[in-house]
C-alpha cells in the first residue's frame, strides 16, 4: 500500500503567496473595476536589460542551427563561461576566491535553499530567524526535521530566533547548539542587513559548534552601504562553515527566466554519526547531477550578459529605479506616521501595522480600502504579527499611486 | 554538529554518465586527434524546430518590453496556454481526459522522476526493472528507502524485476506486494514497449495492491506501432494508480532548453500509516510550489509552439531523422551478426556485446578501436551486463560513419 510522506500533513495551511493570490482573486471577482496595485509578492516589473535580451536572441539563434545547437549542459552545473563570470565579478571583485567547481548554476534560489537541506541528516537541529522566508522552514518540515506545528504556527524542534526592532532584526547566535542555520541578508522580509562584525560572530559560532550556515544573499545587489558585506565569504573562515545562495531573479529581473547559483566550498565538511568528516561539495554535486539537468542555454547566456560592462550598467539603472521607489515608500510612510524599517540596503520595507492591527486584518483592509496588496508579516512567522511587508519592485507610477492611497486611508 | 545524510554514502561510484564523461575525457587527452562519435548519452543533435525558434524570439522580445514583461509564472505550475495545449494534444487526442490542474510543468523529467518520490513515505517498497534508468534508484537511495548496495550494485530492499530477452524486456508484476513501481515505456535503455494488455496487468496489480506506478513516457513520441499506448491513462482505471512523466527533451530537442511535465490525477490516493486515504495532487502541488518556481517563460512559449500545426510537422521530421538512424543501426548491426533489440518504437538500440564481453570492456574497446561512445548496459543494472546501449540521436552522417567503424571492428 502506497504510504504518503506524513510530514507533508504537518504543514500549516497554504504556502503564503498562494493564500494571498486566493484572497486577491476573490476580491477581484467581487470588484472587477478595482485597479489593484501589488506591493505584495516580491515580483519585479522592469523588463530585462537590453544586453540580456540581445544575448538571449543570439542564444536562441544558436539553438536553431545544427552547428551551434546545444544539448545537455555537460554535468548540469552550468557552462564555464557563466561560472567564470560569477567567480570574477561576484567574488574576486570583493577579494574572495571561489573555484569554478564550487559554483552550481541552478534555476532558482528558492529551489536551491529548498533542496540543499536534503544532503544533510534528519537529526540536525534547524535554526531560523522569526520572521523568516517560509521556504527554509517548510522544506525542513517536509523532510521530517521537525515535529508538528503549534498554535502559533511554529514547528516543534525548530529553534526560532526573534528578529525584532530591539536587535535591529539581526539575531545573535543562540546559546544552545544548533546545526543548520538559515541566514538571509539583506533580509527578506525585514530589509535588514548584517554588518561584517555580526556575520563574523555567526561564523565563529558555526566553527565552534561545527554548525552549517545556509547564507541566502539573493538581495546583495541592493546593498548601498559600502561597509556591508555582499558575501559571507568576506568573513575569514566562512568557507569552512557556509553555503551561499545567489539569484538573478531580483538582481536582473529573472523571476520569469530562472537562473541562480549556489556556492559549496571545498573546505566545507559535514559528519557521519560516528564523527567522520565528509566533504560536502562532491555530495551536493552528486545530488545536483542526479536530480537536476542544468539551466536553459538561452537563460545562461542571458545571465552571463548581466556581467558585461553594458549589462552591469543597465542592471544598476533598474536597481536604482527600485531603490528610488524604496526611498519614496520610506519617506512617505514615515511622514504618515508609520514605523518603517528596511528599504535602504534592500528592496523590502517592513512596517508596523497601525493601531496594533493584525497582519492579515491590515492586508484585508489595505486591499479593500486602498486596493493595494502587501504581504502580512505574520506569514513569515509569529514575530511578524503586527508587521507588514511592502516591496519596492513596482513601477514608479504604481508606487506613487499606492502611496497616495495610503495617505487617504 | 552538522550531520551528513548518510544515505548518500551508500551510492555506488559515480552516476553513470559522469563516469562515461570521465573515461572519454581521459581518452581524448591521450588521443587529441581522434574523431570521437557519441552514441552514448542520450543527447540530441538536431536543432530546434523553426516554429520553436520563432516563438522563443517572440517571447524574448516580450521580456524586453515593460508592457509584455513576465515575472513569476503564477503558482509555478506552468502557463495555462501550455497546459491547455498539453491536455488537448497529448491526451484528448488519444481519448484521455486530463484536467489542467492535473498537469505540472517542470524543467525536466529527470527532475520530476527524481523529486516525485519525496512526497511518499520512506517505508514504501520500491520496484524497478533491471536494467533501469539509474535516476529512479539513486533518488530512492538518497531518500533512505534502501539498504546498502551489494556486490552486484543492487540495493537491499529494492525489488528488481529482470527485463530480459525472455520476457521481451517487459517484466510482469511481481508475486510479492510492492508500493512504488517505476515503469518506463518506450524503455530506456532497452527500447522495448509495453502493449496495452501488458500495461493493463500492471494497472490491475496496482489497484489490487494499492500500489503506485511512476510511468515515465518521455519517449512516447518515438512510437511507430499504432497499437502501442502513448499514455498509461489509455488503460481504464490507471488514473487511480499512476503518475505520468513526459518531456520535451527528446521529442522536441529540448535537452538544452529544459521543459517537461508530470500528470498527477485527482483520483490518485496515498495512505497514512493508519490507513486514511489522502489526495496526492494537492500534496504534489504544495511540494512543487514550495521547492520550484516555474519554467522560463521563453521556454514555455517554445514548448507551446511544438503543439502548433507547423511545430508538430517539424518535430515529426526530426523524429523521422532519428528513427531512420535507428533503422539503419538495427539493420547494419544485425547484418554484422549482433543480437539487436529496440530501435523500432524507441530511439534506443540495445545490443548484446560480442563474445560475451563485459559491458565496460566493450565500452573501452569501442572507444579505443572505433572511437565510438556507447553506454555500458551494466550501468543500468546487473541484468544489463553483457549488453550495450546505442542511441539514434546522432547526425545521419555520424551514424553512418560509426556503423562503418563497427564493420571494421
Amino acid at each position: 500500500m502506497i504510504g504518503i510522506n506524513e510530514n507533508f500533513l504537518k504543514l500549516k495551511a497554504g504556502y503564503l503567496f498562494p493564500e494571498i493570490g486566493r484572497r486577491v482573486r476573490a476580491f477581484k471577482e467581487l470588484n472587477p473595476q478595482a485597479e489593484v496595485i501589488s506591493m505584495g509578492i516580491g515580483d519585479v516589473t522592469q523588463p530585462l536589460a537590453p544586453a540580456v535580451i540581445e544575448a538571449m536572441h543570439r542564444a536562441v539563434d544558436e539553438m536553431g542551427q545544427q552547428e551551434t545547437f546545444k544539448g545537455y549542459d555537460d554535468g548540469g552545473i552550468g557552462y564555464e563561461f557563466l561560472r567564470r563570470a560569477i567567480a570574477e565579478h561576484d567574488f574576486q571583485a570583493r577579494g574572495v576566491s571561489i573555484d569554478l567547481d564550487e559554483i552550481f548554476v541552478s534555476d532558482g534560489a528558492k529551489c536551491d535553499t529548498g533542496n540543499m537541506q536534503e544532503i544533510f541528516g534528519l537529526d540536525n537541529v534547524v535554526a531560523v530567524a522569526d520572521p523568516v522566508y517560509p521556504v527554509y522552514v517548510d522544506t525542513n518540515v517536509m523532510a521530517g526535521r521537525t515535529g508538528p506545528a503549534g498554535e502559533s504556527g511554529q514547528y516543534e524542534g525548530v529553534v526560532y530566533m526573534p528578529a525584532t526592532a530591539d536587535n535591529g532584526f539581526v539575531p545573535e547566535p543562540p546559546s544552545e547548539p544548533v546545526d543548520m542555520i538559515y541566514l538571509c541578508f539583506p533580509n527578506n522580509p525585514t530589509g535588514a542587513v548584517a554588518t561584517k562584525e555580526a556575520l563574523a560572530r555567526w561564523v565563529e559560532y558555526a566553527r565552534a559548534n561545527r554548525a552549517l550556515i545556509f547564507y541566502d544573499a539573493a538581495y546583495e545587489a541592493f546593498i548601498t552601504d559600502e561597509a556591508i558585506p555582499h558575501s559571507i565569504y568576506e568573513v575569514p573562515g566562512a568557507k569552512e562553515v557556509a553555503i551561499e545562495f545567489r539569484s538573478c531573479s531580483k538582481t536582473a529581473g529573472f523571476t520569469g527566466v530562472r537562473c541562480a547559483y549556489s556556492v559549496v566550498p571545498k573546505e566545507l565538511k559535514a559528519y557521519t554519526s560516528t564523527g567522520e568528516a565528509v566533504e560536502v561539495n562532491p555530495i551536493w554535486k552528486r545530488r545536483h547531477c542526479t536530480k537536476f539537468n542544468g539551466v536553459s542555454y538561452v537563460t545562461q547566456q542571458g545571465a552571463a550578459a548581466t556581467y558585461t560592462p553594458a549589462g552591469r550598467k543597465q542592471l544598476q539603472q533598474t536597481i536604482d529605479v527600485y531603490m528610488t521607489n524604496a526611498a519614496l515608500i520610506r519617506k512617505t510612510l514615515t511622514e504618515l506616521g508609520y514605523e518603517v524599517y528596511g528599504g535602504v540596503n534592500a528592496p523590502y520595507i517592513w512596517l508596523k501595522t497601525p493601531d496594533g492591527a493584525g497582519s492579515w486584518d491590515f492586508f484585508d483592509r489595505l486591499l479593500k480600502e486602498a486596493n493595494v496588496i502587501g504581504t502580512p508579516g505574520v506569514g513569515f512567522g509569529p514575530a511578524g504579527e503586527g508587521y507588514f511587508r511592502l516591496t519596492a519592485f513596482g513601477t514608479p507610477e504604481n508606487v506613487k499611486e499606492a502611496l497616495e492611497r495610503f495617505a487617504r486611508l
